[in-house]
């Protein structure tokens, strides 16, 4: 453990959101102290760490003091401004590194990565014009999905592409941003497998979940998921692959689509991951202290999974079930903090242990 | 739920160590937003709450401003002096409430109480004077403990009475404190109970634990406790009859002596208890969010025990073990982020998950 931080280190964190909030209890719970650095004002996380800065990731200044502030530099989320990181790396280290975050922000960049490991992926397509669209559509067909390169999360940035016909208004739904065309997977059913790396090279993965989304956000995810003994290999040695390949420290979440021809990558989250949050109250480490441990240099924890749990969303009006579900036995509640409710928010999630084992 | 605070809601906490620490985290899970109140600078219970008042118990002025600023207040230590007690209560509900504290702060009052609800208790006798500790030991018998009315933790204000002739020197160690006699009780071991009560007077207990001490402090807490079933069934009755009759609202420890003749009550804490610390590892819902629950009028959540635990007290000079116990799996680490080690402080606890059940 010569390059682990000792309890008292300053754990810096990009993003104050609720990932960033999960991340600051489980870092305080091994001792250590944390700083949110968020644009925002009044981030749920600042409300469980000890100093935020609230600030754009344009300001120089307040990422030089940030970064002279902290130990090391995590995030909670993988669209932050590379200037931001070239400013920031040059102080601390950046967990995960720099590698992971270029291929994930961008679809294009990612996939190609992906079939360079010689994993399987939807079939894709570069996206520059309506023409490179149309030339696509000649090769993948319909049903497609076009998505932006980039800053696309929770179903955001997407068209679909039922027939050719599609091809002029999805591509105006882009408004000019570089984009993908994605061949439509016929899948059974989509999984998530949240695997760690520590900075030693050690990796460890929790149990495949299986997400349910509604209206293209993650809506529940199920542990066990229904997988073969086989597809559970295959999960575990391709995230394996993937965190290796990238030389990675932290967790990661892989999505996966189950298709009778075996499983497809479909996308990489290079930081703890919304179909995680069932470990909370299925394992003794969750994924939030094993993201700090391998960020900290610490060894990963042993996140074998003692129940089985659905973990479900609470999106913006949800919140009202939650006097509800306060007297429901076997529900663990964990909110975000968040003062105001909208539509389509998150705004907490509750995991259901359905038996220990 | 009428009387239940909503997401949002302010928890004010008297006192900022680790217990306010580790309630404050879960105020947060379920959404609340903290305000610590501690007089020490930098309490560890800052680093993860909202917000903290540095101020002494004697200040009016940041006693009323506090009050002001949260829905509720509770408290992680018995010993808060009665005028700042009055000056919030003037202001908002304190929970658990004024009864259990005047009870728990006086080892005198709260044995009378214990037998006045029928408990077995040890011998004990008032002392005001050296006659008095003379005569009492004629009564009760030595070997017996000399301790303090007030203020006694973790083995502090305690003199052991081997025989008659030390009655003099014990009676010095006090310093002119009000004290009682209790007489020394064979015990084989002892156990203690976390019990909760809502505020709709439910009452929920957590499975009792067997408790080690070295040097009068809390060493490790195992569960499951040796005990007969009908003495686990007496230990729920006992609890539940002290929290009636407190009409408490909160969590409370009970420590209990087991004897050949049955249960002893030895003291009891209106408070969450560092016995009942492996409910973090051993149950959905912990003692911290049972307590807080507890204190927003929330309906109590299910202590169902899923794993045996042995939860094992981190003091001083034991953070040096902290990187070996990381690499091992079954341990969940909870450090308390102080700054300073200490001998005879407590940094931190560890739970060895024995097996998951």
């Amino acid at each position: 453990m010569s390059d682990a931080l000792a309890p008292g280190a300053v754990i810096g964190i990009l993003g104050g959101g609720q990932l960033g909030r999960m991340l600051s209890v489980a870092a305080a719970r091994l001792g250590f102290v944390t700083h949110i650095y968020e644009p925002g004002a009044n981030p749920p996380a600042g409300q469980v760490a000890d100093r935020v800065t609230t600030a754009a990731y344009e300001d120089a200044a307040a990422l030089e003091a940030f970064a002279a502030s902290v130990d090391v530099v995590t995030y909670e989320f993988e669209n932050i401004p590379t200037e931001a990181l070239d400013l920031l790396e040059a102080h601390r280290p950046i967990r995960p590194g720099r590698e992971a975050l270029r291929v994930s922000q961008d679809r294009l960049t990612e996939k190609t990565f992906l079939q360079g490991l010689g994993l399987n992926t939807a079939p894709f397509a570069d996206i520059t014009d309506l023409d490179s669209l149309r030339a696509a559509i000649g090769t993948i067909g319909t049903p497609a999905i076009l998505k932006t390169r980039r800053f696309g999360y929770d179903g955001k940035g997407q068209a679909r592409l039922r027939s050719p016909e599609d091809a002029e208004a999805a591509f105006a739904d882009m408004a000019g941003a570089p984009a993908i065309l994605e061949s439509f997977v016929e899948f059974t059913h989509e999984v998530s497998i949240i695997a760690a790396r520590g900075l030693d090279g050690q990796v460890a993965c929790f149990d495949p979940g299986e997400n349910v989304h509604r209206e293209g956000i993650l809506h529940t995810t199920t542990v066990p998921a229904r997988l073969s003994p086989s597809q559970r290999t295959d999960a575990v040695l391709l995230a394996a692959n993937i965190l290796n390949a990238l030389d990675y420290v932290g967790v990661m979440g892989v999505e996966l689509f189950v298709t009778p021809q075996g499983l497809i990558v479909n996308e990489i989250a290079p930081r703890v991951h919304n179909s995680g949050h069932w470990t909370q109250n299925g394992c003794a480490v969750d994924q939030f202290e094993q993201h700090v441990r391998a960020v900290a240099g610490w060894p990963l924890g042993d996140g074998r999974r003692h129940a089985d749990v659905v973990m479900e969303n609470l999106i913006g009006s949800d919140m009202e079930r939650v006097p509800d579900l306060s007297r429901e036995s076997d529900v663990a509640i964990h909110l975000y903090g968040k003062a105001e409710v909208k539509p389509g928010r998150k705004m907490g999630h509750f995991n259901r242990i359905i038996r220990t084992r």
